[in-house]
């Protein structure tokens, strides 16, 4: 397996594979690999020749109050499992070879930014945005695949590749779940027993929201409702949001279809929790009584 | 010659041609050539095994107030002229190709946009940015060739390419000028045969800086009050902005070395026009008595 930490090196590899008329499949992560990350991978692996996951915390998409310092990591760790799953390079550079002295360009994706995460982490987005775009220029990809737990961060990246014209094909991969439904994150770690058995009340919640909706329930009112109260029943949470919005334009909707998803954010103790349901998916989470 | 104004099309072509290990060289165009446009793609012609030349009128980098609709168009005339100077393919696409309905991403270069045209023109360069970044990735050159006459646009697409780890070289060109010293634009044709005589202040103008630089001057208060003062001295001039800048950070300076410019912005009549000169370079053009 390669690592490169030159975007040089990086870039000059990607563009030989090009030439050889090689596909290139493309997994940016922040690193401290859990099976979500794992499945993105072989997702990866299935769908090019060579496959390149990068490991970088990116500075720009956390804000001063947010945990940048703490964030788990351990890249020897991680090596070794990208090599288990078949990773052929792992992109690993540091702060002063993405953001260089005098760095200035940021991308904005405007609409579908304007609630959930991107109400609740100003400039968030803007540095998820232009963090891909860096590494799609670095990493010339064909194919890349990111996860539904970030499901607005999904549709930054569609919207991204779309307007700007990026000749790059998306694939958005079912979140990965431990066994009791609890949704695979690198922040999971920061989270005591409590806590962890507080966490379950989000997946548990979504499950409550499919049971609704499968039950007939369209009206959005009532199923956020429901949904906050189960969530704040549980201790240690403080609800960010329960939003039910449209999938594409990600803008809040009272009326629920299959076009529509249900998302949440969730601190339990110090720790802030995603997760999300589309309604009509699939979800492998046991109903709460 | 090829003419595309589909986006799949143009990009499949892209794609096609760096597959066959054939590098391509673009120089993006608002059309309506002149000399100036046509130097371009003669160092164009130069570099690659393809050149595209792309003519789009783009509404973003135009504010409500500016001149968008009686922009001079003849795109019959420009291909004829593409076509005599070996371009292999014009781009020519139309709004809702380029900016369908959902549009909404666009990219900030942040700190070279600041002054200058940048102050004057509030979203002109983000504008710029953003449709050259989306004709980067559709035409996806190995070399792209600007005019220096909009040097602050040349030190945009610089930092962008550079921000951004776009993978494309960067050419610009000295401005190519009338036999009598005026920079050639697009906008000249809008001048009346009075406004055209008094038009000659800009570069005349620059010949004065550059001669008070030659002869040791390097106060830029100095410079920058009598180059004020000459163009001041014709009639129909309105002076948006004289200004000596660091060449790099596009920063004003007081200071006029080799690293620095004097750029202006001057309406005559309707008409605004912009020119600069780089101290210490080359400068065809007689200086006032």
């Amino acid at each position: 397996m390669d690592i490169f930490d030159s975007v040089k090196t990086m870039q000059a590899k990607a563009a030989s594979l090009r030439n050889q008329g090689k596909t290139v499949a493309f997994v940016p992560t922040m690193g401290y690999f859990h099976e979500g990350h794992l499945n993105l991978m072989r997702e990866g692996r299935k769908r090019a020749d060579y496959l390149v996951v990068s490991i970088y915390v990116n500075p720009t998409q956390f804000s001063p109050t947010e945990d940048l310092d703490q964030y788990p990591r351990d890249f020897t760790r991680d090596c070794s499992l990208a090599e288990q799953v078949g990773v052929d390079a792992v992109f690993f550079p540091d702060n002063a070879a993405m953001y260089p002295q005098g760095y200035q360009t940021y991308i904005d994706v405007e609409n579908v930014t304007r609630n959930l995460c991107g109400a609740s982490r100003p400039g968030h987005f803007r540095g998820v945005a232009t963090i891909c775009a860096k590494l799609f220029h670095i990493v010339q990809p064909h194919v890349t695949i990111f996860g539904k737990k970030d499901f607005q961060q999904l549709a930054v990246i569609k919207t991204m590749l779309r307007d700007l014209n990026m000749d790059i094909e998306l694939i958005g991969l079912a979140t990965t779940r431990e066994d009791d439904g609890l949704a695979m994150s690198s922040r999971n770690a920061y989270l005591s027993a409590e806590e962890r058995k507080s966490a379950l009340a989000l997946s548990r919640s979504l499950a409550l929201a499919k049971h609704l909706f499968e039950s007939g329930e369209t009206d959005g009112d009532t199923i956020v409702r429901q949904v906050t109260q189960y969530i704040e029943s549980h201790p240690l949470t403080n609800i960010d949001y329960v939003q039910i919005s449209n999938a594409d334009t990600i803008e809040e909707t009272k009326n629920v279809d299959r076009n529509t998803f249900i998302a949440l954010a969730v601190k339990v103790g110090a720790t802030r929790l995603i997760d999300n349901y589309v309604f009509g998916d699939a979800l492998d989470v046991p109903r709460p009584e």
